[in-house]
């Protein structure tokens, strides 16, 4: 058959990755997929990236527009980033009949329904597996894997930077901005972290993964999100000493009165699969109603890793593109005509386990006094810890661990425990998951 | 779209599974597919598995060839097991013109070849993810979402049952036999238990693995087969002093000199997350060229999970039948004329660090002889740990790591250890993987 004629905006890191792997692996790849991917055409601003094609074999420019307007290119991957310029092009290149692959969580997440209208009323294909968990197939996963599922919750760690972090604070005994600093130095942080650390980058993610998992149209806005700033060391290590590991995990869950989509740290059970998942690694955990728990781990980020699911994508767009629509897997797992209407909760109506933290002074009365709070909110203490006070101090690290509860209901027991005069400050709160 | 119309043949553990969700999850799969999936046919000699469908709306039968030879089916799912009449049953199925889809590990191990063959010629599809780990969808995740990549090894857990007591005796410290006992009440283990504490089982599902990792024949006669009977309680304690766990494995590993495939007690370092995969459950890690490495964990048997790989099955097909060839994925992964033919290595051309455990005379001199046989056929010994002799004993534990070293050049070095006066009985050897 005739090779699929492929063309690439963008040469920078994952650019680079699928430019060098579709070379190295051509004969396996071609061996798989029946037919060859050839890049025709390649826009990039960066030198290095150009170099790693041959300019007899692929034609080079600086300007993505040339690449989406070619008339000879079948299917554009988008690999600049971004989400203004690359909406632009992306649309482009659906009115223009080309098939599109991105790795651009923020642009799906975001845009996604936008462009995945624009692209079915073109009859072409948008494809984004390596938006979420890099170079896992968790896209592929949850959409044809798991598709004889009523799927119930997935929870991911989406986001290797701050897993990283988590871990490093973990094994280590170090202090959240210490680890940023090196995390940076290693490149596996920005200059400006907000995008990883405040749980951003996972937002967008989850978004992707409720829509694929429930149906549902991709709504980035109403994702709760809180970072992991704000987690201290003894977080850490007081969530370790009572069985716990801190992991920020997105989730999104099927409840009976709607989806609930969040982004935040969570305590979660040393004895979990995903909490022993370290260092920059992904991995997204799915319950689903026949096969139960399945979990899916892998880098998630990275050059070649992110490469991968770009060129898996592109070979099942290779297989796909000349078949009919019923051939097709649907581009959000669901057919366009039965999205769900379900609605996405609002953040107090979230339902979750609470471990919470507070400095108390360290005299009779303080506990009785703020167990009578939750006591009046018909919130459950499970467990209540007291750390002794550090030489020369008179105030108490103040442990409680919650039994679920409604969001609104725990804020309000919040405000009413920083009221009372023994407590200084603010109570940290870190949600509970027990994944089971 | 009209209807898929399914013939069933089996309706025990698992077709009883996929016939439950089927009816149970009808409009999540039909949002998914775009067309419903009937069953219209039922083949089974239980009347426990007959009741679960609607007479008025199913035909059923006590004759499997009924289902193959009717003319309304589309699709035959084989879940009636063993690799004989199975076999016959699949062969005519194709031979009237059905896609067929399988949890049949052994009849894919043993058969595949001319099932794929016969498939191929008629222009049927053969699907087959519930043969390997259960519900974990890791021939979807091989064959597809890896399908960038040159894949150089695939470490699975494969047989729940050995991980159950493999489980059992590390956590609770008991004895082989004490734990099959329990998983043959508990139902994880059969009466006779050959199948899966022998790696015959783990066999059938490696051969599968290789075949679509490596596109490569089904050689299921050439994959190499060590059970976990031997293993004592000491082996367990012993590696976890060491820093590893014993964990049953299949692996797979593409070499310089050919493919080697075998099934075998491991010893894997307790940081590695498959090392931490517990009881039934299943897990296989994938290593690759572009994303490195990626595992995949989940459910490796019972109804609905196996139920859940069937059905995802059937709407893989339902959606690729009336497409031309071209638009469907390989069923091995690879083009059928892109077929490898790289050797599968000798069992003792394999390369592999060991543990080895024996026991020895305590006097002086025996370390120096045992360790004198290993460096004469430049075998290196990375540690060497004494154990004391228990009270009233004479002979003490000696246990060496080795680095990596050929089968044939391990299996004369144990030889010429065992003749020495001060060597008790046999030497315990167990492989060794670092899965890095």
């Amino acid at each position: 058959m005739k090779p699929v004629k492929i063309g690439l905006m963008g040469l920078g890191t994952v650019g680079g990755g699928t430019a060098t792997v579709l070379q190295r692996n051509a004969d396996e790849i071609t061996r798989r997929c029946g037919r060859s991917l050839q890049i025709v055409h390649a826009a990039s601003l960066e030198i290095a990236g150009q170099k790693l094609l041959d300019p007899a074999r692929v034609k080079l420019t600086e300007n993505a527009w040339d690449v989406v307007n070619n008339p000879d290119v079948e299917i554009v991957v988008e690999l600049i980033g971004g989400y203004t310029l690359a909406r632009e092009l992306v649309l482009k290149a659906i009115e223009n009949g080309k098939h599109v692959v991105t790795a651009n969580k923020a642009l799906i997440a975001i845009h996604g329904d936008e462009i995945f209208k624009a692209a079915q009323a073109k009859g072409v294909i948008v494809a984004f597996e390596a938006a979420v968990a890099g170079g896992v197939p968790i896209i592929k996963a949850i959409r044809e894997g798991l598709a004889a599922n009523r799927i119930q919750w997935v929870a991911g760690i989406i986001n290797g930077t701050g897993n990283f972090i988590l871990t490093e604070m973990r094994e280590k005994g170090r202090d959240f901005y210490d680890v940023l600093k090196e995390a940076q130095a290693l490149g596996y942080a920005e200059a400006d972290p907000t995008f990883d650390v405040e749980g951003i980058d996972a937002a967008h993610k989850l978004t992707i993964l409720a829509s694929v998992a429930f149906g549902i149209p991709l709504q980035f806005k109403k994702t709760f999100t809180e970072g992991i700033s704000k987690i201290a060391r003894e977080d850490v290590t007081y969530a370790e000493q009572l069985g716990y590991r801190i992991k920020h995990l997105g989730i999104a869950r099927r409840t009976e009165r709607g989806i609930e989509m969040r982004v935040h740290p969570t305590l979660i059970p040393e004895r979990r699969l995903i909490a022993n998942v370290n260092g920059v690694m992904n991995a997204v955990l799915v319950k689903s109603d026949a096969v139960g728990p399945t979990l899916y781990y892998g880098p998630g980020a990275g050059s070649e890793p992110t490469a991968s699911a770009v060129i898996a994508d592109l070979i099942d767009v290779a297989r796909a593109m000349d078949a009919d629509v019923s051939h097709r897997v649907a581009m959000l797992g669901f057919q366009p005509n039965a999205m769900s209407d379900v609605p996405v909760l609002s953040h107090d109506e979230f339902e979750t386990a609470c471990y919470l933290r507070m400095l108390a002074e360290d005299k009779p009365g303080v506990l009785a006094d703020v167990t009578r709070i939750f006591a009046d909110k018909h919130i459950s203490i499970e467990a209540v810890i007291q750390k002794e006070p550090q030489e020369g101090q008179t105030r108490v690290q103040l442990i409680l661990l919650t039994s679920k509860v409604l969001e609104k209901q725990m804020n309000a027991a919040i405000a009413a425990v920083e009221k009372l005069d023994a407590i200084e400050g603010k109570v940290t709160r870190i949600r509970m998951e027990h994944l089971g």
